[in-house]
């Protein structure tokens, strides 16, 4: 089980304190803390509720969200990184992951744009407060409304346009890249260039019914994750591997059922 | 409404009679004909009658699915590619649109190989009936189990491999390649090459609620068609626009009105 890290949406009708008692007891190690499931609570308490249960906290998700069609909108996504920063740092979690955001209908290469310019104006603050921003390339699929950062190229492109800061780096899920003939290669650059900062497992299920809410629990598709694994290992990463999993139907099973599940999938398809 | 194509899968609930007798008194001159279609009948004289209708016929869609499991597979897929040209051959179509296959959990690189392998046994006929093979790079989204090429640069990479052989070539569908940041310059390589043979539009709808049978029609998403569109003339292009639309919700309403719709939108946001 080692190195198991789960994300709080992989198990979404559970409470944070839900998590923190029954994570532990499956042997899950880690956890990655949604910002919604820190709505309503003190995140200095929340995390040193999860530390006391004795999960490393493993990151914030999500920021990002950064284009936008006017000035007003792309302060307002900057102002919400900056205060995902705030979050991260009480809560005690060394990095966020960046969903970029896109807007539909507005170009691309617009879009890239917006994201590297608020990539760097929330830099300073979370390099100030030792927080790591970790871009993760989204699938092809949600080019419209979710990123505009969809291959690791991408993500590769702002981190050096932005100079290489150690603070930014990329997030590997295997969801949204796995189709990529370059991935390997991008994902050694990823560690020649110290930015390979997270790795997120599920599967891709066939046939997917959702585009959001159908992702497959680990060994339930076609997604190569040992071989995608040992790249990512082989390019220097031992952090946690994650796993993030958005699932109508696993979110309406018994979580603990689903939880022992996700254990059971981890050792034989990621370990 | 020069240049408008339209496949018969568009308007999926008629038959192919139905398509010549509705498709030019709509001002639609081209259809691409859809195998299915022609189940039960003599495809010479259903050329014929397509012709006598008044409708140039574009292409014959679909070969490929060239990927398989064992021996006998890639056999199989060979022999219904072999039959393919023949009915294209029979039907007067100039040219035969490639959606290449995947095998789920099989590795892409090795459905790659066999595509490649595929494409190969069959060029000789083609080559012989004069029937042009035009490779159409499918969104990531269907890189499980309809075809492992996901990218213009993967279909210029089997016609290089080929030896850039005058019969094939690549089908840009505006669906499947719209996000990628490569897009224009891969489209010149193909006008370079002499190998950009087709050209398909509809549009990518937010939210998209189907990964196969939710497609828009141009202007109901993000798609930039006319940009698109305009490098692809310029790269030397000058076929039929194609209008390639899967949508339950198109398929319900009545098809005459929804050609209307078609040619409306075909007007505002393609030409």
């Amino acid at each position: 089980m080692e190195k198991l890290c789960v994300h709080t949406m992989t198990t979404k009708p559970w409470s944070l304190d839900d998590c923190a008692r029954h994570y532990p007891a499956a042997g899950v190690e880690g956890i990655t803390v949604w910002r919604q499931y820190l709505e309503g609570r003190d995140p200095l308490s929340a995390g040193a509720m999860l530390r006391d249960a004795g999960l490393d906290i493993v990151a914030l998700c999500r920021g990002g969200f950064f284009p936008a069609k006017n000035a007003t909108g792309l302060q307002a996504a900057i102002d919400d990184n900056l205060r995902a920063i705030e979050m991260a740092e009480a809560l005690g979690a060394p990095q966020i992951v960046l969903v970029c955001g896109a807007v539909p209908g507005q170009p691309l290469e617009e879009s890239r744009r917006q994201i590297t310019e608020g990539i760097a104006a929330i830099l300073p603050v979370a390099r100030q407060a030792n927080i790591r921003l970790a871009i993760e390339p989204l699938h092809p699929m949600y080019a419209d409304d979710r990123s505009a950062i969809n291959t690791m190229a991408q993500a590769h492109a702002i981190c050096d346009a932005l100079g290489s800061p150690a603070h930014l780096g990329i997030a590997v899920d295997v969801y949204h890249v796995w189709w990529d003939e370059t991935l390997e290669a991008q994902i050694k650059l990823a560690g020649e260039r110290n930015r390979l900062f997270a790795f997120h497992v599920c599967d891709w299920k066939t046939p997917t019914t959702d585009l959001l809410n159908d992702r497959g629990l680990m060994g339930e598709g076609c997604i190569p994750i040992r071989k995608i694994k040992s790249w990512v290992n082989a390019a220097g990463f031992n952090g946690f591997n994650e796993v993030e999993i958005f699932s109508n139907k696993y979110w309406s099973m018994d979580q603990n059922e689903y939880l022992q599940r996700i254990t059971s999938a981890y050792q034989q398809h990621v370990l």
